[in-house]
């Protein structure tokens, strides 16, 4: 018993480490790549020639199947809460590779995000054994799981081709709530293709299913979808700022998808629902901190002397920086106030 | 079954409104009081003599009988988060009646602490049913319960003997921190002096129990402790900050002293434990939030014209306001920047 958990353990703390490198490697790799081509976040591929993506894909491909694994050996209430740390490491590696600043109201940002998730995890309904192909196309076709994709599906649409051209490079928002959206949706489509890889392994061939294909095909589209907007929302902004936004949301939704196909609410208490929204306002207050502390360094440094007037900047995480005495302005500041800050 | 839980859904909300005012209402005797004498936060006790502060007291008293008598008719998990209404009943009425800005920070860091106290109230340990003044001077007696005691006292020493002369009229924390510590100690004692009281009107007198007497002259000097140093935070601060900060330590002071009184962990799970202390680290985000709004207008206005370079000025709650263009400075702003945001 002790020792099935501290092999949970070791794979859920690895695993947050492998996935919280990844985002920084990943990052790296699209720097790089954006250096000698169209960047991600301006719709440029040229990542996929890029080494340190690909090491970066994998660290992630590692680290969430170690997850998965931990979740086998030891109780979700271990395991959850150590794969929250993966928001951790990426702000410390972060700070110290990527350079970048994350302030106390960005720490606090993370804190929440990592609370809420773990106490939503915590009080989510439980999920049935699935067995068959058959069973969890039943599932997905309930008239309430086909209105979850639906309303999915149209919100992605509004933040794709709506939001995107317009807030895209400066709401955080509109690429994780992309990427965190589809995510549910993978997270469901896998669980179907899972389960037809192993019932084939097993001798039950799945092939000839229409279902098994269809699963296949939603998982690989939703994947792909997925990590070119993972992949925008990292170029665009801060790594230590994408990864717990993307954390929360896509833990949330994942729960929130769940819960309709399941509909496992009958055994869950009025505690454990009141914990989940809880957990969920927690998220929601954690992404807003975050959000509010957005990556300042896309500004042209050319603003800086535009401002001839400022003695004080403000850095978009709340702290200030005082102009140096009988100083030259250019170069005397780190950060630019946002001129939406003003009133 | 739905009529008792209705009844208690009308008490916790009248108590949460009771409750919220009274902070209000006690605030506007406070400055009533301080027009004309010392001041509450100076030290005074002036309000003594001022019908609106009892008024504020008596709302207090029917607001908390209010809410004990709801956690009768209805169960905690409808209770609590309602009864954490409070907060917001006070933050609108500072709004609206004292004029206080709490700002999209401030509100953060109220609804953090609704979140993590209910999240805490949901999961903490249950207690025993305690029917004898003996049995509850037995568990008071226990060495570990002791150790609080002394510990609470050491903590309330340092904070009233060191802290209070330094930082008290700067940091929240140093007079909400006594309110909460010694309001733990008092929720103990009243319970006690509550059975002792039952007991009597049962026909059993506890009138001869030196122990009776005891609980009593502590439930006496922590409440009038308590209320001092209430209304110094009071007179010191923002209402807006001070209700949420004092809800969320009182609650979680009073959840801990309680699960080292009646040591019923054995009977949680895991799960509980985490989500008590995931709620435990969103209550101390929201205080930390709610600190970093505190009200700024206790600073001299000669400050003002003290700094003539100043082009912006950052509210304490983070807004910033510009300076108008070729005006006299003073009057221009309505916040000064903390010295001590600098770098």
């Amino acid at each position: 018993m002790f020792e099935t958990n501290l092999i949970g353990f070791g794979l859920a703390v690895g695993s947050s480490v492998f996935i919280g490198s990844s985002f920084i490697i990943k990052k790296k790799g699209l720097q790089r790549a954006g250096a000698s081509g169209a960047r991600a976040g301006s719709g440029g591929y040229g990542y996929l020639q890029e080494p340190l993506w690909w090491i970066g894909m994998f660290t992630m491909v590692i680290g969430e199947f170690a997850n998965f694994v931990a979740y086998m050996y030891a109780p979700a209430v271990l395991v959850t809460p150590l794969g929250a740390l993966s928001i951790i490491v990426s702000a410390i590696l972060a700070h110290f590779l990527l350079k970048e600043k994350l302030g106390k109201l960005g720490i606090l940002g993370c804190v929440l995000c990592m609370v809420g998730s773990t106490i939503i995890v915590l009080h989510a309904p439980g999920e049935h054994d699935i067995s068959s192909v058959d069973q969890i196309w039943e599932l997905a076709i309930q008239p309430d799981f086909l209105l979850y994709i639906a309303s999915a599906v149209a919100v992605v649409l509004v933040l794709v081709l709506y939001c995107e051209p317009r807030y895209g490079q400066t709401n955080i928002m509109v690429y994780i709530g992309v990427c965190s959206i589809i995510g549910s949706v993978t997270v469901m489509s896998i669980k179907a293709v899972g389960i037809a890889i192993k019932l084939t392994l097993e001798g039950y061939s799945q092939v000839a299913h229409l279902q098994s294909w269809i699963f296949a095909t939603v998982s690989a589209s939703c994947i792909i979808t997925q990590l070119i907007y993972l992949n925008k929302a990292l170029d665009t902004f801060n790594t230590a700022v994408v990864s717990p936004i993307y954390y929360a949301m896509f833990t949330s939704l994942t729960i929130f998808a769940s819960a309709i196909m399941f509909k496992d609410w009958a055994g869950e208490g009025a505690s454990d629902i009141v914990s989940v929204l809880c957990g969920f306002i927690t998220v929601l207050s954690g992404t807003m901190v975050l959000h509010g502390t957005r990556e300042p360094d896309k500004l042209p440094s050319a603003d800086y002397t535009a401002l001839p007037q400022i003695s004080w900047v403000v850095h978009s995480n709340g702290e200030i920086w005082k102009q140096k005495e009988n100083d030259e302005l250019h170069g005397e500041f780190v950060a630019i106030i946002h001129q939406d800050h003003f009133k």
